[in-house]
Order: C-alpha cells, then structure tokens, then sequence
C-alpha cells in the first residue's frame, strides 16, 4: 500500500512555489527517515532496511526516487568494487537546516520532559547547535514582523492567488 | 484514497527521536501545504479548500489532525460568532524555521533560474530573511564538522541503534 500511494500521489509540481515543489519531492514520512538516517552516515541499502523497518519494496522506491531528484548518489562503496552504496550530494545536504529545524522542534514540543534522545554538536568540543532562527540582517525575528512578497519568479496564477489573499 | 492512506499510515510514534516524532505529525505533503497556507494568513475551512484544491474529506482529516495536535485552534471568526476558523497556535508558528527552510531549498534548488516565486521579508523595509543556518555559537556550520550524540533523554533502543551506527 505504501508503494502504491507513493507512485499514484496529487502531484505538486505544476505549483509555481519553493515550498509546493519541496515538499512535492521530499514530503513524505519515508522519503524524510531516510533523508535523516543519511545524515547519520547510513549508506548502505540493508542498512537503511534496517533501521527503519520497511518493506524492500518501499525503500526501493524512496532510494530511486531520491536519486532521481539528485540528492542521493549511487557509488561504489570503495574504488573498483561492484558493490553501491548512497550518499548526500550537495542538494541533498543542503536540507541540513530543514533536519535540523525538525529535530528541534521534536525536542521542543514532543521531548521538552525527557530531553533531547539525539544532540547534534561541534565534533571537536560537543557544543550542541543553536537553536534554528529565522533572521534579517543576522537579527531574530517572528513570523509577525514579517510578509510575503511577490518575488522574481511569480507567475500570472501566483500574482492572481496572492492578489485574492489580502 | 488520500483519506484512508492518512489514517492507515505505519505510525512512528513509539519511536524514541524528535525527528521520527516530528515526521510522524507533519511529514505529509497536505499537512505541510496547509501549514504553509496557515502561515500566509489562512483562515477559513473554504480559503484553504480552494487554494489547495483538495476534497472535503481529505482537507477536514488533517485538520482535525492538526488540531489534535495543538498545531492549530479553532476559533470563532469574530467574539461572540458561532462560524469558527482555524489559526496557528504557539505550536504550529514555532515550525516557522522549517517552513523557511523548505522554501529557501526550493527557491535554490528548483526556481533557481527564475527566482524565488514568494519573498518572505521584513513587513516595513521589504529585506528578505536571511538564508536559514545551522551554528554553533553563532559561526554558521557544515554538516561535516558536526557529530551526532546521544542526548539526556535516549531510551536503550536509541542508545543501542546508535552504537551499530559506528
């Protein structure tokens, strides 16, 4: 079932929006696990299966379907073997602080009792990471202060969904 | 089908991680879109239906989920009105990082030709939020020179799953 609801999604890739298009490629709960475990260091196929406990058949699915989107790479696990294994490429590690913010807030609301299970900190000292913050010009600031504005790339749909929401 | 995939969908909530955790209340591409939609000032059962273009049974079971999980409150439109809407509790805008996050990814990653569709920006000057980062102490940070570890709050599964990770 999950393989089928996987392949036969709404699709939200005519959306002229970042964040519509984002979450078309990585907005599902595997497709997330998997992105994190990848941050862990996992690499290998049987490992990711075994930490996350799925089916061959929806790792499968979730693995090509990152590798098509570029943010995971098929290489072989050591020069000149047959054997692959999947890594970060640069797009995919750049969802690093979308990891990060969804780990914190984890830790906010679901573990503020028991405490963080997993830190995330400075390899050399242990310093754990800020806190994610949204900011202009390095200040802090609340969604409040803030609008959305029509940038570069809006279209005739987006400028007419923006105009009706005032 | 959206509908039933929803709530027949492999719970991760025994799972002893904020990210899992997290994943496992928004990591769905509906209950993201209409976070999104929230944080643009959404209000109204009817708005987010027809901005979405989603069917009532579907749009009504994520946010009677978000809801449940005090993401979002219902609220009469005006004191004393028997019409309600729904609103973003302290909860739901604290994903605000997150929701930055997915759209900055976008905008360099997929409209990186166009530009940004949507500027997230001071309201009184127009500045666009600073790109989101992950730091230690304020100095911006690399994946690379972060290490996991485990936190006060890691159960004996986590402790044992992080042990095989090495």
């Amino acid at each position: 079932m999950d393989y089928i609801d996987f392949m036969t999604r709404t699709s939200l890739d005519h959306h002229n929006c970042s964040f519509a298009r984002t979450v078309d490629i990585i907005g599902d709960r595997w497709t997330l696990m998997i992105l994190r475990d990848a941050f862990y260091g996992v690499r290998r196929f049987s490992q990711f299966k075994e930490r996350l406990g799925i089916t061959q058949a929806v790792l499968s699915a979730r693995l090509a379907h990152l590798v098509d989107y570029d943010m995971l790479t098929k290489e072989p696990i050591e020069e000149g073997a047959t054997r692959e294994d999947y890594r970060l490429t640069e797009k995919g590690m750049s969802l690093f602080p979308v990891i990060i913010g969804l780990m914190q807030w984890g830790d906010a609301w679901i573990h503020e009792k028991t405490g963080a299970p997993i830190l995330v900190c400075d390899k050399e000292n242990g310093t754990p990471v800020d806190p994610l913050k949204v900011s202009v010009k390095d200040e802090s600031r609340e969604p409040r202060s803030l609008a959305f504005r029509l940038g570069p790339g809006a279209n005739a749909a987006t400028k007419d969904a923006f105009a009706r929401l005032k």
